[in-house]
């Protein structure tokens, strides 16, 4: 019996700060709409899809801070959202900032959700790689103070087994880090969901950030290839408060194909059909981990954290 | 001051089993000189360069199976090559098939070999990913015994600063494991050379199949992407024995552009200058792993060898 699952990328153009949750939330529903019209039974949104991508400014004030945050998920803003998608019998994957108050301490993160057929939150994920700085750069326009908004994720990289499927989740950054999807891929993940905001200035180097669309395909394709998983990927994208973010929602196959992709940097759909037993002749075949993984050798994965160089020569 | 090195992808056509080892290290001379001629300094030839591709077949007839393994390197018949490098300057790397007999035990590996400019054997890889079988297997025109021949390496991912850079090695289809980069990041890598055999019949399924010469860039380009490191990828390529094996030899550089691409299936060289500073923006920004890698959720990459997932439904 063949298993599938009918995937959407949910895309949103920009976000301005001025925009009220409520009106993000009636776009939110709007493209889940037009992806149940569609067929799909999961639409993924993007990473912090309820408000503009408020880490490319340096935040003082802890109330203007906390503005940007949820402290329930669902909140009476949101609920809507979910009670269309249950309404509509359709799973789905939201990234928002996190406040959360476990343990009586305060902490930020960036986080996904994943929301099953019945409206249930079946899982949650907190963003591992942050990238960025904790602290403002001189002379960029634009900065990229994830960690100084955000601390790491502390769930590792769990994944799920809901709608027929085992999904994992990452967000942004992670998507370039093959460490995210390998530790998935030895859960069994089946599909990844990942939403992001990338500018094109990351650098501001021209020679790096012309590229960067290029090096969000490629990620999001090998890693999808090299662990035998569809990959759903979803941006928050176009002109937002000054600053460009790249489009390029993509459904990605376990042959590293891409099946769908968005056309535009505004709100917009994609969906493709996911055969959840595409990958099987992948991961019986070259990629049959448990036959050709050498794990004795992988050590300095875990045992370092950034790279220790020869001594200099002579 | 830029540090940069010139290098050379020297892909070999097919060699034939009947093509005495004393013939193709005259084409391998003459891929050298012509390599040289553009201004290389470092050469990188195939995988398993000295004889035609013997995992094949299924070979049970001891004397047989030894004619295809180096007892010795340089040995009379490869003595010439490391000659002639060491004459006009040239380093280089090479694979092929190495009978050892340490500690009193013979042992076959599939092994690659650093020369650096003057001559001297300064690195040895034994590939740690065997791909395909330990025995035939039924109905295969074509078989792939890798894991029947040889044992799989024992020295890890080791990384040699030599010609004035930190380089790595790997073989075939260790290109396809992002672990196998990652490891010789972590030690600082700037180019990683490797060797490759890869017929597009891999499955006998045309959907994966055809997708071969894709894979197999897709792989080098995020190894080098993820990892800030130049790739020399070197094929063995063309109508082997009845075996269609992929060209594509390819230069990649740290941002994941292919800078220099063969054409043919066929003996071919291409070269590129390999900007060593070119990766550092991106080990300073995206991929600076000492601040962005989060080693405390890796652990399964370690701990587990093939997947384990979630418990069924209900």
């Amino acid at each position: 019996m063949s298993r599938s699952i009918m995937g959407a990328a949910a895309q949103l153009g920009p976000i301005a700060r001025s925009d009220p949750r409520k009106e993000v939330v009636a776009r939110l529903i709007s493209l889940l709409r037009e992806a149940h019209g569609r067929g799909a039974e999961l639409v993924v949104f993007p990473e912090l899809a309820l408000t503009t991508f408020f880490p490319r400014w340096y935040l003082e004030d802890p109330a203007e801070i906390d503005a940007f945050f949820e402290t329930e998920m669902p909140g009476p803003e949101t609920l809507p959202l979910f009670e269309e998608a249950k309404r509509l019998g359709v799973g789905f994957y939201i990234g928002y900032a996190e406040l959360a108050s476990e343990s009586g301490a305060r902490q930020r993160f960036n986080t996904s959700i994943l929301v099953d057929r019945a409206g249930r939150i079946v899982g949650k994920y907190r963003k591992v790689h942050l990238p960025g700085y904790d602290a403002p750069q001189p002379g960029r326009t634009s900065q990229h103070l994830e960690k100084y908004y955000f601390q790491p994720g502390d769930f590792g990289f769990p994944v799920w087994r809901t709608m027929g499927a085992v999904m994992g989740m990452c967000i942004c950054n992670d998507r370039r880090w093959p460490e995210t999807y390998r530790v998935m891929a030895l859960q069994g993940t089946e599909i990844i969901l990942v939403g992001y905001n990338t500018p094109d200035d990351h650098t501001g180097d021209f020679d790096f950030d012309s590229l960067t669309g290029f090096h969000n395909q490629l990620s999001l394709q090998a890693g999808a290839y090299q662990n035998s998983t569809w990959v759903i990927a979803t941006a928050k994208a176009g002109l937002e408060e000054g600053s460009r973010l790249i489009g390029n929602s993509m459904i990605v196959a376990p042959s590293g194909q891409v099946v769908a992709m968005a056309t535009s940097t505004h709100d917009e759909v994609v969906v493709a059909r996911c055969d959840l037993d595409l990958g099987t002749l992948y991961r019986k075949t070259i990629f049959d981990l448990a036959r050709h993984r050498e794990p004795r050798h992988y050590g300095l994965i875990v045992e370092r954290k950034g790279p220790v160089s020869p001594p200099e020569e002579g």
